[in-house]
């Protein structure tokens, strides 16, 4: 009983999370891989890895979007220059200085837009929860409410959203990658740098210790070997 | 008692709706213009009708941002050229092919992060559902659907959508904004021309019959004298 597969929308940035997502709606789905590139310090290093992932996982429907919105607003760390990527110190307490302020409906404006044309019904983002950094449009209430506004705000109301990470914690989710054969070589999570990973920002901090959690080394290089 | 007035974000998109809304907002708010330019066929004659209005209104706080993602996703004779703007024959029957796939939701993702960055609470926008081409992004359920996705994707979910149009048909409108004193003779509305309307599209057709209905004339030029 062979039937095509229906196609889904992959909201794909190039880092572990969005990496194991797209590994896994690819086993279900026709994948079309999505980037948006928003004036990020490290935004050179991930789209390669876009690329990089998309080539492995065999994803020919593909587009790189740049945003430039965000970066001339400003306010978060990553954007703006002029705002310390903080060393990773309180991981989960309060929102740090690295949230983009309301950067995921932007995303997922292009994703849905995407999805309207080309008759996807499915967008899958990999959102994580726990263990993440604190950011508001991380958190399920989130997707639900966006998911309503798709429901009322497109022509046809039938595109969902799908959030497969977004109650794992993250070594939950190094342990899914590992098994489903996802491609972690070719990923980028570093908030600050490009040519190795610092080792030292939430983001580096949060993925060495998920490896570590399940007794796994992180194939991607590190300016400070903290496994 | 002289107090400074709170600041709100206005989507002005140099049209008639969006117009009078900032005319509006501008009363009580001191207002910060956004405009976005999506790679309409029109953008030109947009932006400068954002520009203009601004200086008129003397509004100083502006941003103008452009999105690539929708003029590469397509989808929409507005912004792909391959696809005829039509004149107007069925206004409010089907979605017509001027629907842009979830457009609103792009602008009011730029509207919130600016919001969020220069601690703006309320957000304008001109949508209007009667009188409207139909579009699902022009109605009472979107805005209401979008506020609960900031309420819960914010730093402090205190940022609120304001829609001072939406239950308003356009000749009301055009009564509101001669009362005013909007200035109307610096909007644009037309979809496919930029050096004099063409009197023909849904746009203008709407606007014209707008201003027959209050009896007034509409000051800007038209190829086609309809009034």
């Amino acid at each position: 009983m062979s039937q095509s597969k229906q196609r889904a929308v992959v909201l794909l940035s190039g880092g572990m999370d969005s990496c194991v997502c797209a590994t896994l709606a690819a086993r279900d789905h026709e994948v079309a891989a999505l980037h948006v590139s928003y004036g990020q310090r490290t935004q050179e290093r991930e789209r390669g890895a876009f690329s990089a992932i998309c080539d492995r996982l065999r994803i020919r429907d593909r587009l790189v979007v740049r945003n430039e919105a965000l970066s001339m607003i400003g306010g978060s760390a990553l954007t703006d220059l002029k705002i310390a990527v903080p060393e990773s110190h309180a991981i989960g307490r309060d929102i740090p200085v690295t949230y983009v302020p309301f950067r995921n409906a932007h995303f997922l404006a292009v994703a849905v837009s995407w999805a309207e044309v080309i008759s996807a019904e499915k967008i899958y983002i990999g959102a994580v929860e726990q263990d993440s950094s604190g950011y508001p449009d991380c958190r399920p209430a989130y997707y639900q409410a966006f998911n309503q506004v798709i429901k009322v705000g497109t022509r046809e109301g039938n595109i969902e959203i799908i959030t497969p990470l977004i109650g794992m914690r993250k070594a939950e989710i190094v342990r899914l990658g590992l098994e489903l054969n996802a491609p972690f070589d070719l990923t980028w999570s570093c908030y600050s740098r490009e040519d190795a990973a610092c080792g030292m920002c939430d983001s580096c901090v949060l993925r060495l210790r998920a490896f570590e959690a399940v007794g796994a080394t992180d194939p991607i290089s590190y300016i400070i070997g903290r496994v």
